[in-house]
């Protein structure tokens, strides 16, 4: 039997890390780390880093592997999404087998938390059903916590709801009904300029919790521009971005 | 000038506590510590523990104070509330001031992560407004990561939103629009029997990350009563109660 265990390890910053993270990472036989190509390997060189700091000397087998790439010739998004997921299972499956057989304790830290908008759960559940496996979490802090920590600002208004959505949706959707606060994660570029900014505010990080970081905050209408400008800039610089941001509408402004 | 850290201390799990929390601890001068009363106190129990566990020798010093309680004269929630941050606010600033004056650094350890639904931000602004403070926050691991975790679950749906909203709200107004994932937190106890079951799993768990952690998950028709009975006990028994839950719509059923 191999134990699988998910570590959410925060957003960017070492000292996200929890203790029953590193424990969780001590405790285990052999951790993957992903290389997913030029641009994107701050991500695989953070985990190192993480790895370096944290793990008692006799520790783990660290074994990185090239992560695959999703196929752009399946048109269908859940389509390619889910064939992307089965290869990984697979190539995961050829680096535990060829580390361990088929027992012991393997560890993959995930960026953030291992439940939110993240695909390790979904592809640990297909590597389940090809070798016994049984999957455990343990939890991170994630970008929306980084978000509102950094802005010191609350998540929700008092005993109000607040929605979390993608990028995508708020484009094709608008302001979510029924709710004052809106999250908006995984967001190619600007999504938020396709709502009507009158009465909303925003706070918005990029690289929340790394060195650097940069945030922006205040009325919609004012800062969007300057929002868009700014994501384009850093991400050409640093050759990849990860934003998110948070949207709220005043009260007694009416809903659009 | 007073520095005031809010450190999000995770659900009741000391192991939950990240580097950076532990860091921010044993930067301060004043850690405050509030007594809420019977039944209540396992909370400050905790916060102890953690102290603790993760202070340097001729660390902070802790203050335990004893938390004003909410004012049941006053009808209106809001008012009612808000009355009850203001009498906060007054206790912690007395607190302040006879440990360190006007000038050091102040930490506040907050169940949780201190951006959700929690008073901890709202009475360290009210605090601000009567003496020069600077509020800093530092993330924690939810109940709602806890959760997820306890469960081995995603917490959203491939590239789909979620909703977090309250037990109250949930009576009141129902399942949400538009969303297939809704997330309950606050809720005095079994809100989800007001909605329509049918096609709807749910994935509970009280006192998170706690010892005396309780999962309870299934079909919302095959569950419900068993959670209601179960929640019942555990209060009686604990003599307080926190729970959680995650609700899911299975796709291809139509909203109620």
């Amino acid at each position: 039997m191999i134990t699988l265990t998910l570590v959410g390890i925060g957003t960017g910053n070492a000292k996200h890390l929890t203790l029953q993270a590193i424990e969780a990472l001590n405790q285990s036989d052999l951790i993957l780390i992903p290389r997913k190509g030029p641009g994107k390997d701050d991500l695989a060189e953070l985990r190192l880093v993480i790895c370096n700091q944290v793990l008692q000397p006799d520790g783990p087998v660290i074994h990185e592997f090239v992560m695959p790439e999703r196929d752009p010739a399946i048109a269908n998004y859940e389509t390619r999404v889910q064939a992307w997921h089965s290869q990984t299972a697979l190539v995961w499956s050829h680096g535990i087998s060829q580390h361990l057989g088929n027992r012991g304790r393997v560890a993959f830290l995930v960026w953030g938390d291992p439940s939110l908008y993240d695909s390790t759960l979904r592809i640990a559940d297909r590597l389940a059903s090809t070798m016994a496996t049984q999957v455990e979490m343990i939890p991170g802090i994630t970008s929306i916590q980084t978000l509102t920590a950094g802005h010191a600002i609350s998540l929700n208004e008092l005993a109000e709801p607040f929605i979390v959505t993608t990028g995508r949706r708020l484009r094709e959707n608008g302001w979510p009904e029924a709710v004052s606060t809106v999250v908006v994660m995984l967001d190619k570029g600007g999504a938020f300029t396709c709502i009507d900014p009158a009465g909303v505010d925003i706070w918005w990080s990029a690289y929340a919790g790394m060195p650097q970081e940069i945030k922006i905050a205040g009325p919609l209408q004012s800062v969007s521009e300057q929002i868009v400008q700014t994501r384009a800039v850093a991400r050409e610089r640093h050759g990849w971005i990860m934003d998110i941001y948070l949207m709220r509408r005043r009260s007694g402004t009416a809903l659009a």
